[in-house]
């Protein structure tokens, strides 16, 4: 697998905000089942092995999961603050749910492995966006296993083909475009801020 | 006009971090002409006057120009990292363009008179998103005028009629629906994070 042109500058942005853990935050849109347009912000788990394919988790009882496999596309929005750029990443999805019989389980393990604690105790608290449970309890739920995920967790992949790199700061800015073409070699090109 | 409910806390956290101009930056997805996600950058320009509505600019020579006149809905998504907490808001977007016969013409004005030289001139560069103009000139364009904004500066507005707003810090956490009923109030529900 060679590693997609954008990568270089998307790991520098990383590496240069590495000191804030909130440069991992990004905004994930997607569209419902009416059509109608879905945004909330995502933390980026890293790249699937061997892939230029995004990582991040879910809850299998979000609202999004009814988007994504009504329709398995989104773009991401990621702002870096200090070298002042934006990456737009645009998509298709793959939801790695417990059920799916796929090599992704690996991943799905993976990531599930690589998480805090805390992180994975989020899974164990009660339905996400149903009306408050107000017995304190049910978010102090028992430590789940540290390694075999729970059956609500999912992965999910956003594979682009369309990454479109804003720089503020340049003498005026800099825009590169990038498409992943049939072959999966990807064109690239310099745009108008 | 009452203040809707999530006002404040909306302003608490405006206020929190007054002191980074990025906190103003969030991100807009609207669904595109294929009905696909699209999601970017935009910068939060105060709320018109005597209303709910966010207040965006953008220029009629932009993507999201067709997006929003074919489908006029839109998710902004808000995370402020110094207080952990993240607003969703999902509403109508009203385009208002050189050409529109309206009184928001009032409002489009104030916001142009209200930007930076910098911001001004940037409608006045080469076609954005197109192959990019070389010739350095090209983006020292002689500076508009003050008081009249150029005719592909356009005022976006959002009108929110659903809410998410979520608490990161905190025991465990917090979360409050807000969905704008048929007379106009608000509803409000504490919910699971």
């Amino acid at each position: 697998m060679k590693l997609a042109p954008w990568r270089s500058s998307l790991s520098r942005a990383l590496h240069q905000h590495r000191s804030q853990p909130y440069s991992r935050y990004l905004q994930l849109a997607t569209v419902d089942s009416q059509g109608l347009p879905a945004n909330r912000t995502v933390v980026f788990r890293g790249f699937l092995a061997d892939s230029n394919q995004l990582q991040f988790i879910t809850d299998s009882r979000s609202n999004k999961i009814a988007h994504i496999e009504a329709k398995p596309w989104g773009e991401v929005c990621w702002y870096f603050n200090k070298s002042r750029e934006q990456f737009r990443l645009f998509g298709q999805l793959t939801l790695v749910t417990a059920n799916l019989k796929s090599t992704l389980q690996f991943a799905r393990q993976e990531v599930w492995q690589k998480l805090s604690d805390s992180a994975r105790l989020q899974f164990a608290w009660p339905h996400p966006g149903k009306e408050r449970v107000e017995n304190p309890e049910a978010f102090s739920p028992s430590k789940p296993s540290e390694t075999e995920p729970l059956n609500n967790f999912c992965l999910l992949l956003l594979n682009p083909e369309k990454v479109d790199h804003l720089q503020l700061i340049g003498e005026p800015q800099n825009r590169y475009l990038y498409l992943r073409q049939r072959d999966q070699t990807w064109w690239t090109q310099s745009v108008n801020p």
